[in-house]
């Protein structure tokens, strides 16, 4: 907005678009809350001022009666993939709890359909009450063993750069080929210099970790373990605390948040299926569950907005001050935060965990299709070769598995699943070139007892 | 450096330049104290490893025998000229003492010489052991009361800030002008939009605050009262606490800095004299004043050099972690921290409180001359009009003055000085362009008993 228009109204010489009064403040820098009204102006917080002074006039004034108004929240590193819906489904689910702004990794949709998926991502997420923020997916494919339907360059990285909603580089997870200084990885990582790197480095500790985050990668959200929170922590990188549907690090990692350390970390979701979603929520869940491990409520605020903002260099955002963009949530216990009213550059967006229907255009983006799998290539016998074989076995609510190995049931010659004995066929099929390529095994510990999913 | 390089030294796969041994390290993120060996390489850190276990080889090997080590420290804003010596002797006053990077601004000697003063203090700054960012003046001349020998509009500004070493746009002195929407001031703030901001807003509160947040000033010096910072720091702007010769703040402010807010707080020194500065220090000396006044020490050093560096965006500095510049100290005393030691891009700079030797330009830049007074044209009486008159009032250790009036000594129908009672004159000579324009009038407080000084 107009930069003389927004001092004046900061002043109170001109009426404000909307105020609201009777908030209390959660100030995450001078760590207390405070009670007031907030005028709003252009989509901008204009002034914060005693409810008693009567500073600001508005147009429209909403009386928050003593609701609780925090900054819009951020989550630091998900895959809108995950969700399985496009980005205006996933808004739909994520705003009504709070979320105003997340930084996405497209590399799901990357590794099928390469730029043109970032591209779809980047316009999709346009015209939604959501702030969708990407960074340049860095592993495309994610390993050298995967089949992608295709592979980014870092000069496709680089143009994914010059887009202002594209950050940095998203998580290096080739974390060998960074400590094996391979050309390309380095390349990558050179074209993002002085931008936010993420990083993904599981087990990365000692030298190693040293050498990881000596090639400028700045963050990690794949600590499983207090003690190697701690060592990257030490190591000058920022702690996205992650809780992913299959993947919960809060628990372990909430006990490192003090108020000494609380700066360095951040709460992310990574990929959270809908049913996650809808059941439990978002980054409010987050904060919820980090409170009821004894997180103070204004340290568990500045993990999920103001420290994202800071690591991202997002300025615009992430505390209520003047001139931040109004992204607001009002909500009534500070116990169990649950936004109630949710805020987006001044406008009322959600309200009672709805999305309040917004102008969007009618047309949504396409996507090329990008499945090609001949059916007569489709093949799922596994010939038995002996009594014993391997079975990945799941780690319950973690992301890595477990080599394993378990008693085979043959059926005519085959080795075949056993839901009985929880130990199910999987199958990885080749789906862009119908190369017909397909990968089989056995699974333990996922539970399906009857049919199949795809 | 080569990224490859730091990397295989960082993974120990090959012997660094320097390893400093048996260091006590500050631990700004996690707010502790490690043991700990660092290797250094090209000027970085590559990395940081328990003493026992040999981790690192290195062509120089220095045992500090359990000296502490910390980041290099940042002075947040300071004016050079009111040390009244060139850049070189200023690092020979303040590397010594610690400090390794300074945030300058050069408003003093833009105002004498406009933009040849600013490009002769960035040149001036090459070549020595002291990183000396600039941000671009503001307010020259500081205010419309002032016969500057130059003006900065915003095209000038402009032209400064697409120097690497020039950060943002240094204080926002010309606070009325922020909140009358002055079209210069606008322009320059717009100018400098996305970039560091530093403001100079003694006294502004309230609604005038707000205006003056929302324009985009993220920092301020100038708060001597605790209440006056608090209500800053709500507001989101960095609390720069200011110890300069005649303006002392650290007291009455670091009871403020607590590990929930010390995030928000930067030292600085503003204008220290080079009596100040030899006999005190520099930002060592604000270091120890305020652990003697309660401060913990790793709060104290994150105010010293990590806050400051995160402020102005200089992701390369102000903690020990793998990648960053190896600008570092070492000292003996966590309570009294007097730096023995001053590395800085991993060269030992400074030991024992005096700069070693280093290779520079033998000639030094130059500056035309500035002072175009006639002999003639000076004039110094005061005459006499009735036996009370206006006198400037100081308050001891503070910037601003009072408005007082006294008794007249009248001697020969003028009004004369009377250091009897602490009462001089003073003169306000315009020294650019040889008007000959004097201002006059009468100072009580300075405490000069013999002589005069220019």
């Amino acid at each position: 907005m107009d930069l003389a228009r927004l001092i004046q109204i900061a002043r109170g010489a001109e009426p404000a678009d909307l105020l609201l009064t009777n908030a209390r403040v959660l100030d995450l820098y001078a760590c207390d809350i405070i009670p007031a009204d907030v005028a709003i102006a252009g989509g901008r917080i204009a002034g914060i001022a005693l409810p008693e002074t009567d500073a600001y006039q508005a147009r429209d004034v909403l009386d928050l009666h003593g609701s609780y108004l925090a900054p819009g929240l951020i989550d630091g590193h998900v895959h809108i993939e995950s969700s399985l819906v496009n980005v205006p489904e996933f808004a739909r689910a994520i705003v009504p709890r709070g979320t105003t702004t997340i930084i996405a990794d497209p590399h799901e949709i990357a590794n099928v359909l390469g730029m043109t998926g970032i591209r779809y991502i980047l316009d999709a997420a346009k015209y939604n009450p959501l702030s969708v923020f990407v960074m340049a997916s860095s592993c495309v494919p994610a390993g050298p063993l995967e089949s992608s339907g295709a592979q980014l360059s870092a000069y496709d990285l680089e143009s994914l750069l010059q887009d202002k909603w594209v950050l940095g580089l998203a998580e290096m997870m080739d974390f060998r080929g960074v400590l094996a200084t391979d050309d390309d990885v380095l390349a990558k990582l050179r074209t993002a210099a002085a931008r936010p790197i993420d990083g993904h480095a599981p087990g990365v500790r000692g030298v190693d970790l040293n050498a990881y985050v000596a090639a400028g990668i700045g963050s990690d959200h794949e600590c499983t373990t207090r003690e190697e929170a701690q060592e990257k922590l030490r190591r000058g990188m920022v702690i996205m605390i992650r809780e992913a549907t299959g993947a919960r690090n809060l628990s372990e990692l909430v006990p490192l948040v003090t108020p000494q350390t609380s700066r360095r970390f951040v709460f992310c979701t990574d990929d959270r299926t809908p049913v996650t979603l809808l059941d439990e929520g978002h980054i409010d869940a987050m904060i919820r569950q980090s409170i009821v491990l004894g997180l103070d409520p204004l340290l568990a605020f500045q993990l999920a907005s103001l420290n994202a903002a800071e690591y991202f260099g997002l300025r615009d955002r992430g505390a209520i001050t003047p001139g931040r963009r109004a992204d607001l949530i009002a909500f009534d216990d500070l116990r169990a935060p649950r936004p109630r009213l949710v805020f987006r550059h001044g406008q009322l967006v959600a309200q009672d965990g709805k999305l309040l229907p917004y102008d969007r255009p009618l047309r949504l983006a396409t996507l090329p299709v990008s499945l090609s799998v001949p059916r007569t290539s489709l093949q799922f016998r596994i010939p038995a070769q002996g009594n014993r074989m391997h079975v990945i076995q799941i780690i319950p609510n973690q992301i890595v598995t477990r080599a394993a190995t378990d008693d085979a049931t043959i059926a005519h010659a085959e080795a075949v699943a056993d839901p009985g004995r929880d130990l199910l066929k999987l199958a990885v099929i080749e789906r862009h070139t119908g190369s017909g390529r397909t990968g089989l095994g056995f699974v333990r510990g996922f539970g399906l007892q009857l049919g199949a999913l795809a």
